[in-house]
């Protein structure tokens, strides 16, 4: 987060040197020496070296340190504990520094911050802490993080700073550069301003570029332009940040239902989002929900249970198809030996085929225009690679057990299992689309259900039938 | 790409209403009226309709289109075609557009592009096409995108957009300001303005809002700041990307090897960046390598071949570790019909630790101070998951097959090929990291190889032991 830091100006004695070491870690030696002044109690050192550190360098160095050496860090740290840093670092490690703090000092320690870098932080903790902390704070304050924690969670509201420069229309350009040089409230850092109507009434907005361009005597409503892409407050994050990417904005406005402007969404919010929603695409495809790195033991081994569960219901289904031929097997080992390979195969394919169909879905690569096309295509690559790999599984498996037969029937099975892996990775992803379920975290069972039971089914029904066993 | 167009001025009648549907396809109604004024051979309302939509816009409606229509629809715009668009599509489709164009037309409207634009396109092309295009272009940009070309791929350099707006040192902010007023030629939108000496070499640079906000009298080299994250133009665009992100900078300069200022790297271009970089990784997770939804089957087809062939190489491994067990299976059928559940869950569980570690490896949050804790946290929910699903499956196994002494079998597997998993999940992406290899691209064949070989192994082993079979 941290939007209001939209500037190249970082601290002086920082990055390149010093923080990191050559592979982007933190630097053991750096690290030694901090953890070094965390236990001999050294402040001065610690406010000296740490408090110059960018806020993103603050938190990599937060989730270099165990517990405690962060819950000590921040207490010798004191005032010079750039609280902006934990907006840079996993929940849980967000929450055992908060937890850890009298209310009166988060209050104390969110008055410094940008509202969105504040609300980050508010958002996360029990309704009680929340209340006794916004109580702790001043009225022009307490309001405005009050309103956007009013927001749904992962809308535009939660996520915009209400720190903006808004002017009236009709002043002109050198009233507005003059008022830029002499308000002390501005925010830290901008890059566009915004024209409202005295309701507050978004009427438009200016690249600063465009104003220095212009001529002082010339009307900021003459070069401003309409804001076609304002934000409501209700979007969605994740629509809100890909109509930004999309139309490549420095900044949105937001605004409530009556159209008046309540905040501004600024590229770096954007980029935060984008980089999370696709976290969360990749783990959703793993199968490990939203789990971060730095969860407990529990907390993950809970979130990872629901999905191995599913998985085992799906095995087990795998495995009754094969308890219907137990006594093909019995009659001929080979096929016990060789039926994973069907399957797993079927599981490879089907999985490439859903990895590109969920990533198309959300780029919106695919639509009811080239379904069809896509579906076509998705089927011959299955067949031509289904075709390549019979052969080389059908020779392996007749020379393995000397039977022709054995191989023929491993072939035929595998142009099968592949085709209706083509099928399942392309159609799956498409119907739980449709049906509005995110396809990135439910296609992975349901594909590889299909080509274990199809796998399974199609070399065990085959050989059952060619062989006259069972 | 198309930094430029850092503006929310975006043509008039164009979006929210028009081009996409209620979930964000291409609107049907419209694609019907763009493909029938194709048909119908009809500039007038192609120019009129298509002519106005942002290049992102033109872009998704390309892709939507078939082949042959886009190149009609290319045809029929003439001169009102924003060739910007090209910067937004598939690679497949980028290239069919232009290797259909005639090389003088190609020189044509790359001239109306931004630097980084045309070097986009131009990359992609074969040798001969591209040297005839340079050619054909005037001196001043024919250098300056050989400069770019000559840039490895994928560096900052190849990104970077050489339009800037660079200033001397000892020039007022009132100078700066009427220089920008008069000057005609200025990029089309821009955050920053570089500060440089007379041999180009980088001093510092400005936002603009801190120009705004400083007197007329004042000196350009007091309100400047240096520059501490400029971008060596042999940079990895991945690494230049994560530094702009990381310090949340507008714009970023890059330098050549003497320092001299020679382009600028956008936030615009790092959203991109990003998207691609997350992009390859989901898809190196799937084993699809780097395809697009518009590529041929063929090509597709082939992208995916190495993979499988990877995969079937480690399925036949399994399979030899099931043949040495096959007099046991031949003596006891229900092991071949719950073996698969063993390897599969493991092969779940193994995923998920190694997408965590895939995802923490690739945000830095693993490293050498804390790769020990992330360890045993993973043999820990290992454990834990491994002795709940062992109960469950025991009792599952123990009942249908009416044996305990199967149920305690199958458990006990389940328990070690769960730990196998974990340790698999967590250790192998950390040692491909470790030696340099992309943990993406390589991590998923190796993990689930070792469960299922240790699944098979522990499995039909135990069984084997305890049933004193084989």
């Amino acid at each position: 987060m941290a939007d209001t830091q939209l500037t190249s100006d970082v601290p002086e004695a920082v990055a390149p040197s010093g923080v990191y070491d050559a592979d982007g870690f933190v630097d053991g030696a750096f690290l030694e020496r901090v953890e070094a002044a965390i236990e001999g109690e050294n402040p001065a050192y610690l406010r000296e070296e740490v408090g110059r550190l960018h806020e993103s360098e603050l938190g990599d160095l937060l989730e270099a340190l165990d517990n405690d050496a962060r819950q000590s860090l921040v207490r010798l740290m004191g005032d010079e504990f750039d609280y902006t840093a934990l907006t840079e670092v996993d929940e849980a490690i967000r929450l055992s520094i908060v937890d850890a703090m009298p209310n009166a000092q988060v209050a104390e320690a969110l008055r410094e911050l940008d509202s969105d870098d504040a609300v980050y932080i508010l958002e996360d903790l029990d309704e009680e802490d929340r209340k006794e902390i916004l109580d702790r704070l001043p009225f022009r304050e307490r309001i405005r993080l009050r309103r956007s924690l009013e927001y749904p969670e992962e809308s535009a509201g939660r996520r915009m700073q209400t720190e903006f420069v808004a002017v009236p229309p009709f002043w002109t350009v050198g009233q507005t550069i003059d008022y830029m040089r002499d308000e002390e409230e501005l925010p830290e850092s901008f890059a566009q301003i915004f024209v409202i109507d005295p309701s507050f009434k978004l009427q438009g907005a200016v690249d600063l570029d465009r104003i220095l361009r212009a001529k002082r005597p010339e009307k900021i409503e003459d070069i401003m332009h309409e804001t076609r892409h304002a934000i409501p407050a209700e979007m969605d994050q994740e629509e809100a940040a890909q109509i930004i990417e999309q139309y490549d904005l420095l900044s949105a406005a937001v605004v409530d239902e009556n159209e008046r402007l309540v905040g501004i969404l600024t590229i770096d919010d954007v980029i935060d989002i984008l980089q999370q929603e696709a976290d969360e695409d990749i783990k959703r495809l793993g199968g490990v929900g939203d789990e971060e790195i730095s969860d407990t033991v529990l907390t993950a081994a809970r979130s990872r249970f629901s999905w191995l569960l599913i998985n085992l219901a799906t095995a087990i289904l795998a495995s009754c198809v094969i308890g219907l031929f137990d006594a093909t097997i019995e009659q001929m080992v080979a096929l016990a030996i060789l039926m994973p390979i069907v399957a797993s195969m079927g599981g490879n394919a089907g999985t490439q085929t859903m990895t590109v169909a969920v990533r198309a879905l959300a780029a919106r690569d695919i639509d009811l225009y080239n379904a069809g096309r896509i579906i076509r295509r998705e089927a011959l690559v299955g067949l031509l690679n289904g075709v390549l790999f019979a052969l080389i599984i059908g020779l392996v498996a007749a020379v393995w057990f000397e039977s022709a037969g054995l191989g023929g029937v491993i072939a035929v099975a595998m142009v099968v299992n592949m085709m209706a892996a083509a099928l399942a990775g392309i159609l799956i992803p498409l119907v739980l689309d449709r049906f509005g379920a995110d396809p990135a975290i439910a296609s992975g069972t349901f594909v590889t259900t299909v080509t274990d039971v199809v796998g399974f089914f199609a070399f065990l029904g085959l050989a059952a039938f060619w062989f006259g066993l069972g």
